[in-house]
């Protein structure tokens, strides 16, 4: 016999997670107590249940394991909403455990709003984004029910998933013998013929091809197929683009590396990928950021071959795919690679080299950025972390605005470092407690957090978190003094009136160098390119957490990118992606077209 | 023509709301700039959606006409939840609206799980806990929704309501001249003849009764009916206790106030209530804490007359309830005074008498309290904050734990003073939101804000809001060094095993003086009960926000409480509520029951 809550604890053990994120609560306080007494499992106490979640869902991604966060029932489980809803859109695999009030107090038909003591039907909530959602009402159920949830989170398409515990429950003894298991059910069972004639279509399309590409996505990582995808193309040798997610899966010096498409993207790659004949997609959901806003021109005279375990995301797409797999990437890329003899040893060498070369001349960050006198220029912030970084390091910009778009877009990744973040959701608040779940999953590696200051205040009491286990983390916020993205678009739309954007518009954000303080956390100022390297070095060295606060200038623009046209009866559309703003001499843009341009 | 998101916020100015509180996104941006448009409406730019939602429901809470609160897509809208979630346990009219991507790149049917940026579809998860919530995606209906929805947010029983409005649909010109408006459905038609004639028998009894009692709840404030209240009870000339929402409905002085009873209640008040024959309950929906676990040892002896808006919260109850009336509190209140005629004149001087007598001999501040030597006692805070506190301030104490408990059992109400919290869902982190929502919602009037030091870092992003606003709030942040209830908990149930309370179980939280310092706003320490009336007035007297840091003993114990005992079978259950812990000798006991006591 042993204790319900004492059961959750052990099965966590054994998926093999280290850490658990919580907060304790009156609800959960049976679940509290096991984890308290577990010897394997340490726990880390955030101080919002807000950064519970986030946390655990950059452990999820980090392990690509499960992470877990531990909550108690009503206001514990509405503060993790915004973690969830992020996970569920990254497919992040997590699991989120809440007390609940004892059965007997729990709502159930009675049809008013509440029964017990800080009572809500948290999974009516949560149910439409998480993969499984349960109140554990059979105590004889629970292994089913955890088995079964941690199955969803981690297969297929990977997610959040949520187990509701009451605390009467929670305090139950049970047979560990008698429990029911659950047996997955492979319903969604790979047609292996199918696949396998897919492949071989695929290889023809390819053999064909002149100018092939592949697109590569989280999906890859998501079905542990990294190994076997770098050993596809070692075989292939041909160009691999990457999407935001996938940043980190090659380093900028392999030699097959074409750079990162999209709207806010790299113009070499985007030449690349636009100009390709062939591109092979794997586990790439292809969002509005990496089409372009437009399907139909999206590397348009390819023949394109999308793998994606989730079918919906291939039928979504509004443009011809000549050949729509629904698989495992791993299995894909191991299929693939079986069927090896087939594929024809052609040397493309021309193609990868213009590729290389379209990276080389069109560069993001640009020398000039660092002639400005004043004040800090993103890009160079990102130029310096590049180099600076060690290998093995783990970056963790925000999730949007520019610490998001600027990073993704020009940080160059060294061998082993891991880059994650929030992109599907994209909330603002990530950077402290991601940073926290990443650097606590790698064992407490070396953490570059890059933070816009609007979202690093959304969850800045969890810098107590940071000071308490005293974590290499190295924040850099980026310091503009309001909402840098509002601004832009009140200037680009609303004739320059600013609402609720700086100090002049009613918003102010408090003062970086004195909260760093406040919470006991040594501080840095950068304000200008002469010393930029030698503070960022300094933040870098220093043992445990350090806040930098980076001085940038209003200046800012986030280029190149994606910008629409008029048309002439004022609609407006947008550019195809190899044509990004700034805009090229026509000259110089119909130079670098293989594929025939769009006529405007 | 109209710009729709103009003619929203011309919809909001002519409900005769005056702030609105907002953070900005590229998903709300039209709105955002009509605000900004607007003469009438001023915005106030919280730190975070979150704190964004508490401070809506905090304004709603002082207004009772509606709280608003104008978010972006996405992550704007999840991490409102908790303030949602709030506003719908204690009945809060509350309007958020929300940005949403725009049509074309809405989800759908599709059955993936994102398609346009920062996508969620925000209306499946808020669905359960809002009585509307519904994306606008036909622009001609824009006024149907928002006086539907604004209807059922204030009308019959109160709750928060949601309109997602599209950035494409935010910005198209509309006919005003050809919107539908929305036809209230008075299904739910007051059956006039059922309650006169339900009012007729609630009067006989009353007439038979030696021992009456209302018990009032904030149903009445909900109603707009608290003149009418205080007409009928000088009427009457029975003994009134409120619960924790009705707090403020009556000072401490009045000649009828007899107290708030309930499991962390006043001893007083219990014996009142348990010791009635007739109990009108009037917009109080009995949660556990005010039946203390077991209705049917509720006031157990006197007949039940129960009013209540939502015919379930009557039907729920598990004890006979005489004289159900499903009625609008101010509709009951004004028929049973226009059949004065029938109640006959009984004057009640010796149990009006006796219940003033309890009061005043079972205090809860006790005079020991004050003797402690060192730190502060949480009940002398409450005492001296009576005191010196003025009539017309407002009081917001923090949802849960001590700050809550201790507040509402002890505090002294005066005459124009507002009290309120969010007690329903009881979420930590209320304090800072609420008391902005609450502060502006007044016209700036001084107030006092009672937490925490667990619950007031989970929104301590917005002392910048505080500061930037030179809100007049008093922040008491009650420093246990962790979380009391927790460690309560786990010292009465767990053998003292800590876990996440405190420094020597993995938490710590962040020096309340140096944070103040951070923000900007200045702080004061208190630690003994010599000084603290002083420094109290000193914090009462500042001009603008300040903070004070109140180091109190870990020894605190609240009381009295509901207690329960462990029955020969092993089974615990619940003493009645007249008999609080400490237990009194029984034969004092004994000699304050008229009722029978219950055999043990």
């Amino acid at each position: 016999m042993i204790k319900l809550s004492d059961y959750v604890i052990q099965f966590i053990e054994n998926l093999g997670v280290k850490h658990i994120f919580l907060l304790p609560g009156g609800g959960s306080m049976h679940l509290v107590d096991s984890v308290g007494k577990s010897e394997k499992l340490d726990y880390v106490c955030n101080l919002h249940e807000q950064a519970c979640a986030i946390a655990a869902d950059a452990y999820g991604q980090y392990t690509s394991n499960l992470g877990v966060a531990l909550v108690t029932t009503g206001p514990g489980g509405t503060n993790t909403i915004t973690g969830v809803a992020a996970a569920w859109l990254d497919s992040t695999p997590m699991l989120i455990i809440s007390g609940q009030v004892k059965r007997a107090d729990m709502v159930g038909e009675r049809g008013v709003r509440q029964m017990g003591f800080q009572e809500i039907n948290i999974v009516s909530i949560v149910k439409k984004i998480t993969k499984y959602a349960v109140t554990v009402t059979e105590p004889e159920k629970i292994r089913y029910h955890l088995e079964k949830a941690v199955s969803l989170a981690r297969n297929s398409r990977p997610g959040p998933v949520w187990v509701d515990i009451p605390l009467d429950v929670q305090a139950m003894m049970i047979d560990e013998e008698q429990l029911i298991g659950f047996e997955e059910e492979l319903n969604e069972q790979i047609n292996q013929d199918k696949l396998n004639k897919q492949i071989r279509q695929a290889i023809q399309l390819l053999n064909q091809s002149e100018r092939p590409v592949i697109l590569v996505g989280n999906g890859v990582r998501l079905a542990n197929g990294i190994k076997e995808f770098l050993e596809l193309i070692d075989l292939l040798q041909i160009p691999i683009l990457t999407t935001w997610k996938a940043i980190d899966f090659l380093a900028e010096d392999h030699p097959l590396f074409a750079g990162r498409p999209g709207a806010v993207g790299q113009r070499g790659a985007n030449f690349t990928q636009q100009n390709s004949d062939f591109i092979l997609m794997i586990g790439a959901r292809l969002d509005f950021g990496q089409t372009g806003y437009n399907h139909k021109n999206f590397a348009r005279v390819a023949k394109k071959v999308m793998v994606d375990i989730d079918p919906n995301e291939i039928k979504k797409m509004d443009m011809p795919i000549e050949i729509p797999i629904c698989s495992d990437a791993k299995v894909f890329i191991q299929e693939l690679i079986r069927q090896k003899n087939k594929i024809k040893p052609i040397h493309r060498t021309n193609w990868l080299r213009k590729c290389k070369e379209w990276q080389t001349e069109y560069p993001v960050i640009l020398k000039k950025y660092w002639k400005q006198k004043n004040y800090i220029n993103n890009y160079v912030l990102i130029d310096v972390l590049s180099t600076e970084m060690s290998e093995n390091d783990l970056l963790v910009p925000g999730s949007s605005g520019a610490s998001s778009e600027v990073t993704m877009q020009a940080f160059r990744v060294k061998k082993g470092q891991r880059v994650f973040s929030s992109h599907g959701l994209g909330p603002m608040g990530c950077g402290i407690p991601a940073s926290i779940g990443g650097c606590i999953a790698s064992g407490r590696k070396r953490t570059v957090c890059i933070d816009g200051d609007g979202g690093f205040y959304m969850n800045v009491q969890d810098l107590e978190t940071v000071k308490r286990l005293n974590l290499p983390i190295k924040y850099f916020i980026l310091n503009n003094q309001g909402y840098a993205s509002i601004r832009t678009t009140q200037n680009n739309y609303f004739e320059g009136r600013f609402v609720a954007r700086d100090t002049a518009s009613g918003l102010t954000l408090p003062n970086t160098m004195k909260v760093a303080d406040a919470f006991g956390i040594p501080s840095i100022q950068i304000k200008n390119h002469k010393d930029i390297r030698e503070k960022v070095r300094e933040a870098l060295d220093l043992d445990g957490p350090v806040i930098c606060d980076v001085i940038l200038s209003f200046e800012h623009v986030t280029a190149p990118k994606l910008s629409s046209y008029q048309k002439k009866d004022g609609s407006f559309v947008s550019k195809p992606l190899e044509d990004l703003w700034p805009f090229l001499e026509r000259e110089e843009f119909k130079a670098n077209m293989i594929v025939r341009p769009i006529e405007e």
